[in-house]
Parts: C-alpha cells; sequence; structure tokens
C-alpha cells in the first residue's frame, strides 16, 4: 500500500531530507541542550514532511471531488503551519504563534509571489493569469488584515487592558470563519466558473490512492507535531546564537520553512508558465492564514492554551500585513506579469527582512 | 393639492410610521425624562420624514430640469442628515456631530453598497454597472478623506491647542466644498455623458407636483428638525440605558436612521438590476457628506455653533473612513459584482461595528 | 559652437532670467546680510539653469543613442535638485535635504501630474496615455515610499536612537539604487517595446551638437552649484521674513524651484495632447528622486557631510510620500483623464501645502 509512497520519495530529491526525521528524534535524546543543531536538524527534518502532507491533501481531495476537495484543501492546506502553531500555543509561546502568522502572510504575498514571478519571468517574456482568482484572494486577504488592524489600534485605548481586546477577537476570528466559509461557498459553488483555470490539485504528479493518501496525512500530521515540539523548544535560544532576533526568526524563518513544499508548486508552476497555479497558491495560502489559521488558532487557545490568546499584533507586523497584501492588490489587478515585478516584490520584502533583522530584541 | 402625498402614503407601508411623528411630540410633553422611549420613538417617526424629503426633493429637481436638478439633488439630497447634525451643533454636542459624519460615510460605503450587492447579487448571478461614476465618487471620497485624516495627525503636533487646528479646518472646508462645485460642474456639466445610465430621479415612483413638493420640503424640513431635537436630547442616556457606547450610537445608529430612505431606494434598486442606481446613491450620498454637509457644518458653527467646530476626528473614526473609502475602491474598480463582493463589504462593516460597541465609552 | 546655445536663449524667455545669475553673485558680495533679496535672486537664477541643464542632458543623451541616453536622460534628469540638496548636504542642513527630497516627490506627483491633466484636459476632452508607463513608474514610488516608510516607523522602538536607523538606512539606499538599476534594465532594455510611446528627448527642440551640450552640461552645474549655495544659506531667514515655516520652504518653494524646467516641458506636452510625455516626465522624476538621488545623497553623506544622513523624515513626510504616491496610482490606472482629474491632484496638493503653511515652526 505504501509502494507509490516510496516510489514518490525515490524521485523527489526533496524527500531525501526524509532522513532527518528519525536524526532529529535522536539528537533530542542525545543532546537536549544543542539547540542550534535541534533547530537546524528540526528544520531540515519539517520541510520534507510539509511536501508529503501537502501531497497527501491533494490526493484526498482529487478523490474526493470537486466540492469536497476543494473544502479539504482550503482547511489543511496549511496543516505544517497549523501545527507548528498548535506547539507553540501549547507551549504558551503567543508571540511566535503571532509572528509565524504574520510572516506566513507576508511572506507567501511578497516573497512566494514574487519569486513566482521573477522565475517565471526570466523564462516567459510577459504572462498571464486569471485576474478574477487574483482579486477574490487578495479581497478576501484585505478584509482579514482590516480585521487583524483593529484590536492593535484599539490596544492604546483600551482602559482594562486585555479584555475588550480579547472579546474583539474572539468576535473577529468568528467573523473571519463565517467570511471564510462564505468565500468557499462562492468561489467552490455558486461563482465556480469564475475561478476556472486555478486547478489545484492536478500538477503533474499523480494522486496517491485513498488508503496510502489517508494514512500519510495522520501519520506524517503526527510526525510534524512531533518535530515541532523540537523546533518551538530550540528556535528561541538557535535565533540567539545566529544573531537574530525573534521577530525576524517567526516572521522569516518558520514562514519559509512552514511553505517550502507550496513553494515548490508555486514556482515550478511558474516555470511551466502556469501563473494561475502560482497566484492561487501564493494568494489562496495567505488568506487561508488570515481567515482560517489565525482565528482557528484563537478559539483553541480557550481550549489548549494557558490563557486566552488575541489577536493583537505588534503595530509593525500590522503595517507589514498592510503593505504587503496592499502591494499585491495593486500588482495583481493587471493580470499580466513580468520578471521585473518580481523584482518589486522581493524588494519590499527584502526591506521588512532587513528591518526585521536589524531590529533590537526588546520590540518583539 | 396634497393628494398625490397621501396615495403615496398609502401605497409605501414605509410611510405609515409618520404615525410616530405626532406620537413623539406628545411622549415628550407627557414624559420629558423617559430618555430611552423618547429615542425610540424619536428614531420611527425620522425614518418616514426622511423618505418624504427625499421624495420630495427628487420630485422637485425632476421638474427643474437636468443641470438645476443635478444640483438640486446634490446639496438636499442629505438633508436629514444635515438637519440632525445642525441640532446637535446648536446643541454644542460635536462629538455627536463628528460621530454622525464619520458614520454616514462609513455606513454608505460599506453597508449601503455591501448590502446592495448582497441583494442584487442573490438574485442576480453578476452584475454589471457603470464604473465611470463609481470611480468618480470614490475620487472625491478620497480627496475628502485625505482633507479630514490631516487636522488629526496634525493634532499632536499643534503645540498651541486648537488654533492651527481651526484655521486650517476653515481652510480645509472651503477646498473641499470648491472641489464639490467643480465636481457637479464636471458630472453636471461638462463630462455629463460619461455618468450617463446613473439617472436619480426617475427610479419608479411619479415625481409630485411642484407645489406638493414645495411644500412637502419646507413642512417635513420643519418636522425633521423638530423630531431631532428630541433625537439629540435623548440619545446619549439611551444608549447608556442600551449598553450602547455614545460612539456607536453616533457612528452606526445615527447613520442608519438618517439614510434609511436613501437605502430603500439603492436595496431596490439592486434587486431591479439597476445597480448604476445603487452604486450612485451610495457612493453619491457619502461624498456628498464629506465634501458638503461636513464642511458646511463647519462653516456653520461660527454663526450657530457656542465654538467654531474644527474637522478634527478621533484617530480611529479617521482610520475607519480610510478603510471604508480603500475599500469602495477597489472593490468598484472592476464594474462588476456577484453576492460574495456584498459580503466582504458587510464584513467589514460588521467588523467596524463590533470595535465601536466593545470600546469602553472614555473614548469617544 | 555655442550659437544653438544662444540661439535657444533668444527664441525662450524662460532663459532671459539667466540675468539673474551674475545679479546673485553680485548681490552676495554686495549685500551679504540681504537674506530676502538673496533668496529671491537666487531663485530667479537657478530657473532658467535648470532649463539649460535639462536640454543639456537631453542633448546628450540623444545623440549617445536608447541605451546610453536613456541611462543618462535617468542619471541626470534631476541634475539641478542633486545639486541644491548637495549643497544643504555639505552645509548639514540635513532637513533642508530631506524636505526637498519628500517634496520634490510630492510636488512631482500631485502639482505636476495635476497641472498637466488639467491644462491638457481643459483643451482636450479626454486624453488617453500609455498606462504600462505610469504603472511602471508608480510601482517603483511604491516601493520607494515603503522603503523610506521604515526608517520612520522603527524610530520610536529603536532604543540605541540612530545606529539601527542609520543601518537600516545605508542598507535601504543600496536597495532603492538597485531596484533602480534593474527597474532601468528593465524598461530600457528588456521590455523597451512596453513603454513605447513615452519618448523624453523628442519634445519639439532640436537637440544641440555634442560639443555644445557637454560644455554646457558641465560649466551650468557648476553655475547652479554656487548659485544653489546663496540658495541655501539665504532660505532659512528669507522664510522667516516671509512668515513661512521652514517646512513649507522645503517641501514646496525648493520643490518647484528645482523643477521648473521639467515642469514647462510637462505642461507644453499635455497641451500639445500628448499626455505620456507629461506622465512620463512628472512620475519619473519623483520616482528617480526616491529611488536613486535620496539614496546617492545617504551614500554621499558619508563622504561629503558633517555626519551620515538616515533616511528617517518626520511622520507627516511620510504620510504625505504615501498618499500622493497612493493617489498618483489609483488616478493613473484608468490610463484615461479629463480635467477633474487634475483638480482632484491639485486639490490634495493644496490640502498639505496649506497644513505645511499653517504648521507651527517646531514641527520641521
Amino acid at each position: 500500500m505504501l509502494s507509490p509512497l516510496l516510489k514518490e520519495i525515490r524521485h523527489n530529491p526533496l524527500l531525501w531530507l526524509l532522513v532527518f526525521v528519525p536524526v532529529v528524534f535522536a539528537a533530542e535524546r542525545l543532546a537536549p541542550d544543542a539547540h542550534t543543531l535541534l533547530f537546524l536538524l528540526s528544520v531540515l527534518a519539517i520541510v520534507p514532511l510539509a511536501g508529503l502532507l501537502s501531497h497527501a491533501t491533494e490526493s484526498v481531495a482529487a478523490k474526493t471531488g470537486d466540492a469536497v476537495g476543494g473544502l479539504l484543501n482550503a482547511t489543511l492546506g496549511n496543516l505544517t503551519e497549523l501545527v507548528i502553531a498548535l506547539t507553540a500555543l501549547r507551549a504558551g509561546q503567543y508571540m511566535l504563534v503571532k509572528a509565524s502568522i504574520a510572516g506566513a502572510i507576508v511572506t507567501n504575498t511578497l516573497f512566494m509571489l514574487g519569486a513566482s514571478f521573477l522565475l517565471g519571468g526570466l523564462k516567459h517574456r510577459v504572462q498571464e493569469y486569471n485576474r478574477a482568482g487574483a482579486r477574490f484572494q487578495s479581497a478576501l486577504l484585505f478584509l482579514a488584515v482590516v480585521a487583524l488592524l483593529v484590536p492593535s489600534a484599539i490596544a492604546d485605548v483600551d482602559r482594562a487592558p486585555g479584555t475588550v481586546t480579547q472579546a474583539l477577537s474572539l468576535g473577529l476570528a468568528v467573523l473571519l470563519i463565517v467570511a471564510y466559509g462564505l468565500g468557499m461557498l462562492f468561489s467552490l459553488k455558486t461563482h465556480r466558473e469564475l475561478f476556472a483555470s486555478a486547478e489545484h490539485a492536478e500538477e503533474g504528479e499523480a494522486p496517491w490512492p485513498m488508503g496510502t493518501a489517508l494514512v500519510t496525512l495522520v501519520g506524517v500530521t503526527v510526525l510534524v507535531a512531533l518535530v515541532s515540539e523540537v523546533f518551538v523548544e530550540s528556535v528561541q535560544e538557535a535565533a540567539v546564537s545566529f544573531g537574530m532576533t525573534p521577530a525576524f526568526v517567526g516572521f522569516i524563518v518558520v514562514a519559509l520553512v512552514g511553505g517550502a513544499a507550496e513553494m515548490a508548486s508555486a514556482f515550478s508552476g511558474a516555470r511551466k508558465n502556469r501563473l494561475d497555479l502560482s497566484v492561487g497558491i501564493a494568494l489562496g495560502s495567505a488568506s487561508q492564514i488570515a481567515l482560517f489559521v489565525a482565528p482557528v488558532l484563537v478559539l483553541l487557545s480557550y481550549v489548549l492554551g494557558p490563557a486566552p490568546m488575541s489577536l493583537e499584533f505588534w503595530p509593525g507586523a500590522v503595517s507589514m500585513m498592510l503593505i504587503s497584501t496592499l502591494t499585491a492588490t495593486l500588482v495583481t489587478n493587471s493580470g499580466r506579469s513580468a520578471w521585473f515585478v518580481g523584482v518589486l516584490l522581493l524588494m519590499v520584502y527584502m526591506v521588512f527582512a532587513m528591518t526585521l533583522y536589524l531590529l533590537p530584541p526588546q520590540v518583539s
């Protein structure tokens, strides 16, 4: 039953990194204080697991028909990010959770989209893609960023610290999930034909049989959860030893690690002149994190976390999410792209990365 | 002479609420301290009066030819809001005046537009409308919001509190009225054909004869002014008894009450697949309040108010106006709509309403 | 060899102002303390010199072929602004340098573009222009403004005042110059045909012979530098005697003086219904200042200035640059224009000018 899985591992060099999964568990037992080593090993182990998770989700989705499949893709598409964030949530590291949410939004809209435009543009002179999908996703993102902006904006005037912000965060979380649900109803059901060309599942690789896919989905999720624990425990001290601020690590490193598998798909789509796919993955993943992962984490914090988590971000993170969304909206408005559009998005990303790298650590 | 008026009252259930006009005056005499009751009665009385006022304005406009009629619509279209705000101005309740201005802009661009898109979209799959009109109105709105943003932005650095802000507000008020006048010249005179399909007056109901219309216009304005006085006096204490903050009441309740008649027109237009009409009413009304009502109130505060009123809003109100305008601009850019576009606008509105509802009362 | 130069001077009334060049030097020697007079004379002398510089640059560019010529135009097109700013830099007047950078961006995107639309629109009913060029320039500008926004945003949280901001400014300056270089590669080399109609050099006037152009370029640059010194020394005290704040002078007066020659070209292009030219000059000049002049000044401040200059602007300047860029982006998105579009841009400019005029002087 696992032979398609093994076959895929043989043909996909990225999956050879799976060897680091046992290595990280061994290292944790043998050298529990070698934080920098454990951090590096856990990063190397999460990347191939995220790839397997992504393929398993798509395989299940492909077998269950369009509507259910779309729903599955839309809820489990960022399972890796969700599991990492849940581990940090249970450990009470809310700052890391929030940084990874904000970072995933910024990284997907700027880095993943920008690199796709650049890689595609270097091979193809001018590329066109379906504007409807890009507009839909960036409108969803815009709504989410407005919602995430509010708790931070009122934090100053909130006299009874926390209580109003927390009540508001809870209300906003519910609102965002409702908007996400209605958005799926719109894009998968009532107005499906508008988003015609952005098929997600059929990206070259054959889907696995249902059994393999389900077993992989469950098994790999458990592995990601276990590796995430090593990752979350080691990330802060590793950051110090690399001279990085925690804000930089949460924003940039976690987002790049969690999104590595999706990036591989987006970039390969861009090279094949299937920019619909790349734009769909980049913006879809960003809006999924903003409208589904983030509010789900708020709701779960009431059950799993040491205390309720709010949607209050530090002002810099809010500005970066707002600018990223605005940039992606303006850039995807025309439905055309050339290499320089990618350069611009990457430059904005580098401005943010440079700022976070240089910021004094007290800020995060 | 009043028979068309009576005929309309018989056929329009909304106008049956007119019975509350005498009731509110009676109640004020009998129970002047029953603030919550007076508040509710005055709301119920203002809604049908606003409807009559709106129809009377359009009837006069229809009889006086395009240019003068357009001018009348453009100046008297928000007469209800103007009269309510003037009553609050005379009572020195500048916070309520400003909250109702900001609230009217936000409510028109998000709630009225969003509900129009949603109601229209539930009946018609995809709706198209004239982009030129929407672009023109949202450009005007954008200018106004930039102008309204400045006094709040400099309030921090203004050492001699008030004087610079006041001088600036006066200058900005003049600038906005000039821009509004030039905008009318552009849309009603020099480039009329660009806005062709957004006819305002012909919305199904037959215009009244001139005499009826003028008498109604004057008489109802007086009634609105009298009811507004009860409304303004009772609103603060009623808010407390409902557990609402004054910011919520000014922003949400006053705006919904004052705009009820226009909303009825906009929604019915959307159901009839005449989205040009709905977009024109929603954005036109918002830009009229920003570029005409608000500056006129500043100028009149020198004559009628206890002290000059500035254009300085609290930062949250500025952000909400800015986000509303940006959202409306981005959303109307394509000239097409489906039900989910309406959902998105309503969601942003709900984010704001929820925030204002939860905000501690000291903020307003 | 100088006969084409003399011929041009005879036919161009603007160049008759050249008589003020010797006058300003004489006046400085005779009345070194007459600051207001020296200020006025230096303004009158810089305007025609900027015109000559602009024509000389274009003549050299026209003779050296498309790629090199485009490069020359792109680097020397704002030579006047650069020389004035360098003089202020050497004098350690960093506030004036920054105000003139921010002011040039705001003035080009709002005043130059707006007046072009208005002047063109008064003569031609609706004008069309190449959107690709406008989009490219406003995307570059948007990137630059995001980069300029960051050092101001983190200035609050920067505990070790200056050091992080300075390191960040240096990094951003390098990033902006790289983006500018890649932008030139894109617009002049790899995707030239997208920007086809925005030819810069061929605007009616015949190019000078190479020798004349080069001599003029060098000679006039020296003269601008000398006059700038008088200008920079006198501007502050002249501002006080005119009742202007230094912020107003840097933002409005310096930008108008430095850009006078380009404005003449942009306005004449608009009247001739060649709006591509006007939009190209206005937005091109703004993005050149943001992505080339500003970072070059930061780099040169390490060599020429008394201390390194950062890219930290006062918050009001950042907001104004952001709003200007956003306004220009929204407005040029359609590729069409009528007179009222120009009015809107000019109105936003007047809002800013009025604010800066009224601001108490401590702010700058």
